[in-house]
């Protein structure tokens, strides 16, 4: 089950944190994109190239540190079929330096379609009898609305494949709650209902650690929601974006891991990639070496807080 | 407003109909399929091409009688970069055709992450100054669950180029409910409170004819809560997937539509795509001639229930 291979990461690595790539043209040194724009102009396959460049650079410097990464469709989709060939592209060479990637797509549709999605970003696509992988994600954020029959068609995907989904529970955004904090009529909230779901959807993919691979996403800006979430469900590890440039701190996320100091992967993106604007001093030529740095301010951060990891 | 665009389409033509572009190579005639596979082989790139084709000749047998097409996007990602290529191409193609463009991407996040993929499938991307349309929909289906923060950026996208939305509320699939029609503390359902919803974001971006931008998806498959909704929700334009294929019937789908015959378009994908596989002595190469015949009588059954539709 895939996110075994994950947690393996993570206790080897003694880093429970994955690196956001979501790699904005502002975030990319001048000396990346003018070489990209002086080979395919100022154009979509212009921009992909340096995407795919400065993702490369950051991948380099970060894999034997960080366990996974996440690189964020719509940051790829805005620079049309170009940017997405870019998404494929950084997606393979993380998988080639050891990563664990999470497509964060958060994906969501039914039956066949949805079937199409979990094909796309985590199983194979068969053109008259040729299997070919059109993506290759070892996990994929998935939008629950839909109920059962949007998640199903995943789930048989990951069995297939050994590969995991994040489902989103509880986001970090200010507006969340609007929906998702409302109470229905069991006296339960609606996170905590859909949180509820992922254990059950996930009791059909259980991992050898005790954590199923139906995962969930739980916002680092809500601790307290975090901790009630940990308790409640137990085989759901949880993706928590929202540390860092959002406002969630070491403390914040604490409560998301188990007394193993498992059960959560703590994400930062424009922290990571926007790292070398920070420090003072820096050249961008050093962009990566910057993310490689706050990567490590970040882990050792964060493990203050749990201790040692163990399986 | 975008949906002035699409109602008066849909006014002109009489037909208040989309036909769905989900094109599966197995819905495709042997003969396009393998045209493509003798230029690019059996690989994704073969596939994409063979999908274009397939999408081009629909359009020319559909365009002068079907107001819009809404091409799904899961169908393209499942061939990879090259597929999402095909849907750029089907969407400029459509579009050259005066054709209404929906992509049914189900797209949601955050903040600048949603307004990237506002940016890439309805806006334009600013590449170091040059301003490029990476897909150019003219309106994009998007999954609510996040809240206003996934909503506006969207909204500004919509504002600015005359785009619009449709936000799932009550999806036509059978395990829609588990969650979409629970009961909230207030006593509303969730679909129904997700509806209200939609008719505050909408209320930014209000067209000539007394609908909004923003609209809504409802399942076919639920005809009393697309009654309900169409009487709640009165300046919300509803897109109703689940005739045909999924079940729903036109006296399922007549709830959906104001006295007027506005308020709704009614997809149909599969049933349209295959008529020529259900027909009786149709040859695969007539394929776009038996969908035109679908699209027609699928169209005078919906009229037959709601009569001339009027500004």
């Amino acid at each position: 089950m895939s996110f075994d291979r994950l947690i393996d990461g993570i206790v080897k690595m003694q880093n429970p944190t994955v690196a956001g790539l979501d790699p904005k043209l502002d975030f990319i040194p001048d000396y990346i994109k003018e070489n990209a724009y002086m080979e395919h102009g100022k154009t979509l396959e212009g921009a992909a190239a340096a995407l795919f460049e400065f993702n490369k650079g950051l991948i380099d410097a970060l894999c034997d540190i960080v366990p996974a990464v996440k690189p964020q469709a719509a940051y790829y989709e805005m620079y049309g079929w170009n940017g997405v060939h870019a998404l494929q592209k950084t997606i393979e060479y993380a998988k080639s330096k050891g990563m664990f990637v999470i497509t964060d797509g958060k994906r969501n549709d039914i039956g066949t379609t949805m079937e199409a999605y979990a094909k796309a970003h985590l199983g194979i696509t068969d053109v008259d009898g040729e299997k070919i992988e059109p993506f290759g994600a070892d996990a994929l954020t998935v939008n629950g609305y839909l109920g059962t029959d949007g998640v199903k068609p995943v789930l048989n995907v990951c069995k297939e494949f050994d590969k995991g989904m994040f489902i989103l529970v509880k986001t970090s955004n200010p507006s969340s709650g609007e929906l998702q904090d409302r109470i229905l009529d069991d006296e339960k909230t609606v996170y905590r209902t859909m949180g509820d779901m992922c254990e059950n959807w996930g009791s059909e993919i259980m991992g050898q650690y005790g954590y199923s691979g139906v995962g969930a996403v739980v916002g680092a800006t809500y601790p307290q929601q975090l901790g009630e979430l940990r308790k409640a469900l137990p085989h759901t590890f949880f993706l928590v974006p929202g540390y860092g440039a959002q406002g969630g701190g070491a403390a914040d996320v604490a409560p998301a891991f188990d007394e193993k100091g498992l059960g959560a992967i703590i994400n930062s993106s424009r922290g990571i990639m926007c790292a070398w604007k920070k420090e003072s001093g820096t050249a961008p030529k050093d962009y990566a070496q910057a993310a490689r740095r706050e990567a490590i301010r970040m882990r050792d951060e964060i493990v203050s807080y749990i201790g040692t990891i163990t399986k």
